[in-house]
């Protein structure tokens, strides 16, 4: 049976190397990332992914939920550290860390081939969303409203930062994400057999009130500048939400969550 | 005609007494709170607010929008300080300061009285929300819907923190507060004539199919607990948001937005 590692040095390899994982740049050579607490790894592991370490405070695996996961964790052959509060203290992005943080593979899918996505799905691309908390909980509603997959076009936030695995409350695990660029995405957009739909403020349809065409893309632009006028040229709708008052905008996760639970209300029930 | 006084002191005490205002306890202590940016002080000028100072970087108000704003906080006998860049980089929250920034007075409106709230008015009151971004939003939100105010029960965040200002993009301005306690809050819902709506995961109705009887009050639970059971047993209405999937909640954000709009939807259009 394998054990798990105690490690109380600050300095330790494994615990520097992990702490890296809060810089973009060492997520990108690694290709890991960072999930705090039970819930996530739960939910991670529900989802088929098993982590690569998993950390725990000392003597907080004695029993129920964590044992069980740490058992679970070395059947699978995972690394399991064992370590100081303090040593969780540094790892943690939170000033009340969890009693659990782990590691994971990223997970990158490519593309789907366009002219074969099915009517069913409903697929968003995001153009350069830079808020990790919106791009969290953008991930998050896409799994609430059952969506095939997100598309990361062009100088996305990273979606594997703490915060936004944070905000996605364990959907990162659930909603397959591809990252592209823009001509690249452009080009691809050619095979695709419904509606491409954009939110913009030139957008001359309520989106209350559309008839999609399936299987709908939906994208979004960046907060602030909104759809480059590239992508607005490749939709095949554009739509508008309605607003009182003087505002011309809402929050870019807001505005995803109503199109999105516009276009897949048929599909959910109680 | 009055001046900007020039200020290139970090020690200045007007200085030191803006910086304080990122604390809360500053900011309850004085009432007053701070507004980065001309964007954020056009708003509150078109809906009535005049600052009690306005800081902006030496140089930076020659001419254009920043002239224009000047010459009315001037006139309007606003304190206006032209300071060095130094001085805006130690007052600003962000890493790359605006030119421009403005403290004002906060507004807390009294609760209105319930037997006379008209029926097209919505109003929206928040349990203990906790995360300003979040806050933000939904006062963003509310604005957008033409809410008729936010009334924030207990343990809340502070609306006039820098981080919820920045993320009400100005709304701040145009949606009134109020604040009360839970208990208080109970109280003056036996005068409430129409529906109090709280969404909640033992919520029976599909939130969009239920015709909500006017006014309406919806009432929103904390991040993560949800509702109290006080609040929950208040409310005449429970109602649920569909997901797909193993979720069992949206972001607090998302979830007031996608009800929000199902109730004062009839009275949207482009």
């Amino acid at each position: 049976m394998l054990e798990p590692k105690p490690i109380t040095s600050l300095q330790n390899d494994r615990i520097k190397a992990i702490r890296a994982l809060e810089m973009r740049k060492s997520r990108k050579e690694t290709g890991l990332f960072v999930a705090e607490g039970t819930s996530l790894l739960i939910t991670a592991r529900d989802n088929g992914f098993t982590p690569q370490t998993l950390v725990f405070r000392s003597g907080s695996a004695g029993s129920g939920v964590a044992k069980g996961l740490v058992a679970w964790a070395l059947a699978s052959g995972v690394e399991c550290l064992e370590v100081s509060e303090a040593v969780l203290g540094k790892l943690s992005s939170k000033d009340n860390p969890q009693n659990m943080l782990s590691v994971f593979q990223q997970r990158w899918h490519p593309l789907p081939n366009a002219t074969k996505v099915a009517d069913g799905e409903v697929w968003l691309a995001l153009e350069e969303v830079r808020d990790p908390g919106n791009l969290g909980t953008i991930i998050r509603t896409a799994d609430a409203v059952g969506a095939a997959g997100i598309i990361l076009i062009g100088n996305c936030c990273d979606p594997y930062s703490h915060e936004c695995v944070r905000a996605t409350m364990g959907s990162v695990f659930a909603v397959p994400l591809v990252r592209t660029e823009r001509t690249l995405f452009i080009d691809w957009l050619g095979g695709w057999r419904g509606d491409i739909v954009g939110t913009h403020l030139e957008g001359a349809e309520d989106f209350r009130t559309v008839s999609y065409r399936a299987p709908v893309l939906l994208t979004m632009g960046s907060e602030g500048p909104g759809l480059s006028p590239q992508l607005t040229a490749a939709c095949t709708r554009l739509v508008k939400i309605p607003m009182a008052g003087q505002l011309d905008s809402l929050n870019l996760a807001v505005a995803t969550a109503l199109v999105l639970y516009q276009i897949r209300g048929p599909n959910l029930s109680l």
